[in-house]
């Protein structure tokens, strides 16, 4: 007998025959003898129809009252599922976040979890209930109902798992796997069996939308071996799993990220003093936009060219922060560029693997392909190029590095 | 300065522009000065969703689930109310059941108020916040929520207002007081500014379903003063009062009120013998038929007629029953009428006036109306007729009793 947390969305339980599914599922578990905590996000829609009713009263209502509001959303799913099970002649309990007891912080509408009290809920286990736990939602030490955060239904799940010393975390969404690249992009893409958590912080960080972030580090941390599957499909999914277990049999490279999301700034002909990066950078920091890839280039005749990323959104008012601190600084020009995309090979082998980068440049080269900017990580090498070269290039190096196919044991260099 | 516990119904909050409403009324209470607690129930509507989604998966939803479900009506509405008063610069902050921590028994959907935690409520007062608490709902002892059934949020503003010792209890509804009678059937009905809590549940029970009757009960019990008026035309409304204060103003009758939702049953010939009553009434009882005015005859040579009133929805299976009953009593017959309808005088008054009866048969008598059946009780005297009767018995009775005059001070007999 497992202890199992399962985790089903928005999507998951967004209508009556949905929840009534998820019943089913959970019966096949429960008859496997599990004991089973189910975690559930409201049904889709939900949240939106609750958010436009507060829209309609303020712009910019008090958070507070949002979590009040928000919160009810999961509450809902609780009891239908609760029902779904009872139905089935499956003793079954709702918690909301405040029954529990998940203690956040009190930062309303993206609330941090500091303690989950797990008395509660080993009672009601250990007396044969399955539990339905409402996602996204706490209470903080006054009492005060709080939320995690859009997506931080992965977050509760996780926590619970750790605290509950669950056997595995299971969260169950609309795809049935962590895959080496998008498969509407390369036919070749092939679902892992199992990722390491560092190589899902950047995959999930580069565009592979399946797992909230926050969980993912949550898991690593707590060491909760975490699953992601299909909702309403049969198979294995992935295993998200702490590296150092099979690190053996650990391939080079694990997948292929890619975004679309970017834009391009370059700041060209500014003097190269000491503190420059920081006079650029301070007043974007400042205007809460955020950057990513960052590359100076090495000094020529004492002026320099300063290239960095922001999201695509955000590309015109950097612009015009960076218009005006170019002429304070006595820069050359404001260049902006959204035609950009950046590519990410993603894995811990290439920590003890030489080359990889190089093979990448090449493979690249082979194609054509001119890369504007690079950056490199411990486990993560990215470059940008031109947006319309994406799927060439993603497409190539699934191929040169033979993502396609099923590594089979200790991989050797 | 007062502290009023204000109650606003579904249909008072439900749109957004009615909850804005709402929060102008509270706004203008709160300028004046005034401590508010603000009981809301759920939009009109959501209530009857929440439910429509539990039957879609359930005849009989488990109850402890359906508290969950439904008890997210009245916190949305809170969380709505509270950010429209944000949004008019007024400190507000939601409770629901459990954070107000409103203690109920364990009695899922028709749980009983046992105590009202005042502590966190107070500190919040003095910190000048307007609070508005979610009605309808509690907790019980062991944290799972509970609701007090449909209408329990009359109740909650009842129990809060004694619980703080609050000055008055204000429940807004769609009329704007209690009348002398139905306003709609008398031209010259008259709103009441004042009536007792006893009159008061006479009404209530009559069919003048202004206030639920626990509420009546309860507000009666703990000597709340509670006021009924308009959620959207000022006026003073009606105060329900605590007899003994203005004893001597009160006048005989404070109103007449009327049910068409009667039908009367009628066993002839049943052998007059010890336990007959019990015979008849007992599995009328066992089947959870409600039974009103009773009335057995005189026995002649023998055997009698026993009659009594259902509603008029369980006539047919009432009269299944007693078919049954009446040929093992070797009763004659068993006649059924739904053509009736009930007339009742009210009035704390009546107690020390004699001759009220005579004056209401001899009122009826003069318009050819014959009286089929007579209950009596302290502050009231009801008949029940023909139903084709029904409004030419109220408008002579009001013209008798000349309800249509406002009383100008001691009245004597």
């Amino acid at each position: 007998m497992s202890l199992i947390v399962q985790k089903f969305g928005g999507t998951s339980v967004g209508s009556i025959e949905k929840i009534e599914a998820v019943a089913d599922k959970v019966e096949r578990f429960r008859k496997d003898g599990h004991q089973l905590v189910i975690v559930v996000s409201a049904m889709s829609g939900e949240t939106n129809r609750l958010i436009g009713l507060a829209q309609e009263i303020s712009a910019s209502p008090t958070l507070r009252e949002m979590d009040v509001l928000v919160s009810t959303g999961e509450q809902v799913t609780t009891a239908l599922l609760s029902m779904a099970l009872n139905k089935r002649g499956i003793p079954a309990k709702s918690y909301n976040g405040s029954q529990v007891r998940i203690l956040t912080d009190d930062a309303h509408t993206k609330a941090r979890i500091r303690e989950i009290d797990d008395q509660r809920l080993r009672g009601d286990l250990d007396a044969g209930y399955v539990l339905v736990v409402a996602g996204f939602q706490g209470v903080d030490e006054n009492g005060n109902i709080t939320t995690l955060g859009r997506g931080g239904s992965d977050t509760t799940a996780v926590a619970l798992a750790a605290a509950l010393t669950a056997d595995e975390c299971q969260i169950y969404t609309d795809v049935d796997g962590v895959y080496t690249t998008d498969p509407r992009m390369v036919d070749g893409a092939r679902r892992l069996d199992s990722v390491t958590f560092e190589e899902m912080l950047e995959m999930a960080s580069m565009g592979s939308k399946v797992l909230q972030i926050r969980a993912v580090e949550f898991a690593g941390k707590y060491k909760v071996p975490l699953r992601v599957l299909h909702s309403f499909q049969d198979g294995p999914g992935t295993l998200i799993r702490v590296e150092d277990e099979t690190d053996m049999e650990t391939p080079t490279i694990a997948g292929i990220a890619f975004t679309r999301d970017e834009a391009k700034l370059t700041v060209l002909g500014v003097p190269d003093t000491p503190g420059v990066a920081h006079k650029i950078l301070g007043p974007i920091g400042a205007a809460n936009i955020e950057v990513d890839v960052i590359v100076q280039n090495v000094s020529i005749d004492g002026s320099t060219d300063f290239t960095f990323t922001v999201h695509r959104d955000e590309m015109e008012r950097a612009k015009g922060i960076l218009d005006r601190i170019a002429a304070e600084l006595n820069a050359r020009e404001v260049i902006a560029d959204d035609k950009i995309a950046k590519v990410s090979l993603v894995g811990v082998g290439m920590r003890s693997h030489a080359g990889v980068a190089s093979q990448m440049f090449e493979a690249l080269a082979d194609v054509a392909i001119n890369i504007q900017m690079i950056t490199t990580s411990e486990i993560k090498i990215s470059v940008v190029i031109d947006e319309k070269f994406l799927e060439l290039a993603v497409r190539s190096l699934h191929s040169v590095f033979e993502l396609e196919v099923e590594p089979t044991g200790v991989v050797v260099d």
